[in-house]
């Protein structure tokens, strides 16, 4: 630390959150005034970082999980020295193309660790930081890998049901890096907490295994003897930092009102003058830059001590650090793929596509059984996403290479986001496909940050059976396409797994779901030299003769287009199948290929056991849609299909419907 | 109680729960058998209930929240007497069309209080009710409403990040009437909760307000002492109760092993044995079924003097009382309505269409002041759903009609749920529109069960501005419309929000969204004798003769497609404009309707600022879809529809480029 004091250094963020959200008229200045003591202490005194190379990978995580307090991670970003994060850039707030979006946005703006805004996910996100951080040191050494994941959380990130599974599984592996410091302001846009919760925060997370203590916010020392205790702690920590909104504000501070708007021009006046600071906006004294400056690069021996420490591990360990981190596949994958595509056509496997995913799975656990990271919230034997060789992670055993996420579907999603955000692993995490539900919101962070993760969703329809409507997804599929930058795909039989597998797994900036059947299913494919799922559909059966009607169909129902089209064809209407394993990429291909593989046969029939909702791109209003038009119902698998009309029997009948 | 003793009695759920599943050869015995201590306590002891009249108002309400324990519930009702549940139902189990389904369903099954399975919900909904019995309370009288919520929860249900909404609200709002059993047998299905979970549930419902102890789950004695305490507490109550799940099965009993699946003919005989109950299937000894029976009349008499209390409650109150429970509207809120749009016509609102909502719900609330229910996830000023003349719900303002969710968007809807079930309120809650992805699966609850519950979703697209894509909807909308059962409005104007409202709120048999604007928008009805709404879409503006393009739009993007149509008409191009508030239900309506509404037009554009995924169905594949592509923008208002091309002349080029 330098001469020019603390409180000169927090009043910089202070003044610079104000100025920001006072031009853009727009905005959050209540969290990042009061909680800049608090990073202030952190990003000066703590935070191992540098800030010539903010990707450094055994830099402290700093997460803001309180999104909308944005405002604080540009200002240190400004202030520590990133060069993108100029002061015009502060200025372009909330403006269109600026590197300062109303939320901070992981990919957009250098030193943004994960995106944040939708409350209690920042959180949860850095417990998959921490365990990534805690597996990867365990494999490549401390002295490759030893870094804290800090995060800054308010009243709304834990008032979020996602922040209870985070928290309890932190506080069960025991991710004693994890430090949380919690803005304690007591405020919330609605007015008091008080007036919509009584939890005491600090007993909840000591009965989630947590170490958690309450401190004043604005006393740096007390804030530096809390994350010093915290550090040597043998759990993750909360440090509840007792704030108030707007510190500084005369008149607004402690309220609602300056939690999400401007302050408005007197105000923020008096606000500087009761700061002690330049009225100039956008202003910080030199003094006090050189000193922030200085801590922007307090971290850079350590990190050329790092740099030696790596090069010291040897080129063969270095390397796969490295490649590891770059999220790149080793070369042993594709040919493991190739070999097994080739058994599966030599030996067709007639199985569940879960099942015959199970296999894949051992192909690829084989490939980079370390990398490989797989679990389950709590439907292990169902989902079948555990290789044979993967032990269970644990706080004892660290190189366990499956996770056991207990009944937290949100919370295995945004933990697999921090995962794959801090690098080094191929997250892949399972349940049944109706309750990607619950972690919808986290699929949708990892649609929008790029993370490349895998989504193993099995009993993928009414075939699941006897668990009835709640366990039986129908519009799941839909509103997932619905998503951008979210790939589904629905593969027909064990080569189709395969070659979704490959894809997802080489797909690194955008995640991918796997919907995948409970009931078994024929291997319906005779070929598999090149990999037709990258395209979204293929021609799986050719018509005899110019084609009168075409049968699409993805998943289980593919087994009951190719039946119909036999049918079709020995009645002598020459049908085409087109297996469709990816809907939406399917139109997302170019025009010519998308016209190709969809044809020009007049009659279309799409088979799918869920909603048409998306169906009609291809098929037309007019298309006849053999599928779900309700929720599902409890009863065993040879009735199910039968009572909603989804069989060869009806698609024969529309196509012929339509021929007479 | 009879002489019957205890065991005897408990052991008769035990065999009818083995005997269900083995016959179905699938299901979850376990939980059944290791809770049939607590369950025969709290029917044969406690709870308040008569299976003459299962519905009876003042009813204890009783939630399966561990849902996959079906077979407790349905044994617990044919023991009981309920006449639909006879022993060839439980035979039935998870068969097509049985009243036994894989989980238990309201409104298909008498005594099913709400639709469990989907872990956490039972829990979080129950809040709801016991919310709603407060409430009621203190309106009608503890006379009238005087009665208890009890919960059985599994490991899965705390663990569940909607458990934590759920409890901190409880507890927040002092629902001492919530008496939670926890089946704390130490078991899920991956195996021991061990190996996923660490969480003190004792000292963490504790700290969210509760009252909480520790007991043995197979002491009657103990269960007992248990439940009169909490009965007595001023808090709710989580009562932990070690059991061993599966308790009787010699061999398998305390593992995971029995969770989820038939014990064999093997176990299942040891079993018998063990519990020294008939091995003969679904058998009942007379002696404990004529106990059983005796239980389930207990109730009757204090539900006649219920009944005679209700009757002395005056022909007006006992009147409104009842109709409240139908969810019948008043007669004032037709009328009411009727005036208002009468109102608007002659003097036209400019507004934000969650705005102009607010302006409904001043007339909804003076039309139906005590049974409109309100509530905000914590964004009460922006989403505009608090009428002026509602105070805030408390523990201590039983009689406030705005509820102060915090930012519990899930727990909200689950909550909504619940005080739905119970009857006496028209629930709405509001957030943004992008945080239905949190409630999601408690909507779909909704859309399953059929809850006439409300969404107020704001901020419904990129028109929100700076808070960027994080928290801009794009593909929301469809993701919502493919839930069977939903219904989504997104209107465009004053009277349709009118209009809308109106449908909703009549629309009791299943749930509704309004999605609104943040931006302000012109009204553009210029009549209002019918409600064309409920068709889905309409035609706003008509072409001047035969139209070349038809223009269809919803919400904000119906003033661009008006503006479009005008210059188009300029250019002698005879354009419609046909308003789409809700495409699911257009797509809906009779195909000859449909074709009409959809009309000839040779060239069809939509618009709207969001995902084109499921307007195909309207526009067909080669349609004109003006909307978004891909994840928002942090930009202010004015820059943002133009950056995404979503303007009146994107309409007008789209148009013209067909027409050349």
């Amino acid at each position: 630390m330098t001469q020019v004091d603390h409180n000169r250094m927090a009043n910089a963020i202070r003044g610079l959150a104000m100025d920001g959200v006072e031009k853009a008229k727009s905005g959050h200045p209540g969290l990042p005034m009061g909680a800049a003591d608090m990073a202030t202490v952190l990003f000066t005194q703590f935070l191992k970082f540098d800030v010539a190379a903010l990707d450094w990978p055994d830099r402290d995580r700093f997460v803001l999980s309180a999104g909308h307090g944005s405002m604080l991670l540009y200002a240190l970003l400004h202030l520590i020295g990133s060069p993108e994060m100029t002061i015009d850039q502060l200025k372009d707030f909330r403006q269109l193309g600026s590197l300062t979006p109303g939320h901070p946005e992981h990919g957009h703006t250098k030193g943004v660790e994960t995106t944040t805004g939708p409350l209690g996910q920042g959180l949860s996100t850095a417990v998959g930081m921490a365990l990534a951080e805690k597996m990867l040191a365990a494999e490549f050494g401390k002295k490759i890998v030893d870094h804290h994941t800090y995060v800054l959380a308010s009243d709304g990130d834990l008032m979020e049901g996602v922040s209870q599974e985070a928290i309890a599984l932190a506080g069960h592996w025991k991710l004693n890096k994890m430090i949380v410091l919690y803005d304690d302001n007591g405020i919330s846009i609605d007015g008091p907490t008080s007036i919509a919760d009584s939890v005491d925060q600090v007993k909840r997370f000591k009965a989630c295994g947590w170490a958690a203590e309450k401190i004043d916010g604005h006393d740096p020392i007390a804030i530096a003897a809390a994350i010093t205790r915290a550090q040597k702690s043998n759990k993750p920590t909360l440090i509840a930092c007792r704030t108030t909104i707007g510190f500084g504000a005369p008149h607004k501070a402690g309220t609602n009102k300056v939690h999400g708007e401007a302050l408005g021009a007197e105000e923020l006046k008096a606000a500087k003058e009761n700061l002690g600071i330049s009225l100039e906006p956008f202003s910080v004294p030199d003094d006090v830059l050189k000193a922030w400056r200085a801590a922007g690069t307090r971290g850079a021996a350590a990190r050329q001590e790092w740099e030696t420490r790596l090069g010291e591990l040897g080129s063969r360990k270095r390397a796969e650090f490295e490649r590891r981190l770059r999220h790149e596949r080793p070369a042993a994958l594709a040919k493991a793929f190739k070999a097994y595509k080739k058994e599966l056509l030599e030996k067709p496997m007639n199985a569940a596509t879960r099942k015959s995913s199970e296999a894949v799975i051992e192909v690829i656990a084989g490939a980079m059984p370390m990398e490989f990271l797989a679990g389950s919230a709590d439907l292990t034997g169902s989902n079948n996403n555990k290789a044979k060789s993967a032990t269970a992670f644990s706080a004892k055993t660290p190189k366990g290479r499956f996770i056991h996420y207990g009944i937290r579907e949100f919370g295995m999603c945004a933990a697999m986001n921090g995962v794959f955000l801090h690098g080094g692993f191929a997250p892949n995490g399972a349940t049944f496909l109706v309750f990607t539900d619950y972690a919808r919101p986290a699929m949708r962070l990892a649609a929008l940050m790029g993370t490349g993760v895998v989504y193993v969703m099995t009993h993928d329809s009414i075939g699941l059976g006897e668990d009835g409507p709640t366990h039986q997804p129908v519009e799941h599929l839909s509103a997932l396409r619905a998503i951008p930058n979210m790939r589904v795909f629905r593969p027909c039989d064990a080569i189709e797994v395969a070659e979704c597998w490959e894809i997802a797994l080489n797909r690194t900036d955008g995640p991918t779901v796997l919907a995948l059947t409970r009931q078994n299913l024929p291997q319906l494919r005779t070929s598999a030299n090149e990999n037709p799922c990258q395209y979204g559909a293929y021609e799986l059966v050719a018509a005899q003769g110019e084609a009168k009607a075409t049968l699409f169909a993805s998943g289980s129902e593919v087994e009951m287009a190719v039946a119909a089209q036999k049918q079709l064809a020995e009645r002598g209407i020459p049908t085409r199948v087109v297996s469709v394993p990816s809907l939406e990429l399917l139109l997302a291909q170019p025009k010519e290929r998308r016209d190709a593989i969809i044809g020009n046969a007049p009659i279309k029939v799409a088979m799918e056991a869920a909603v048409r909702w998306g169906w009609d791109a291809v098929i037309g209003q007019d298309g006849e849609f053999i599928g779900m038009h309700s929720f599902g119902a409890s009863a065993p698998l040879n009735k199910i299909f039968k009572h909603f009309g989804i069989t060869a029997e009806a698609a024969v009948n529309a196509v012929l419907k339509r021929v007479s």
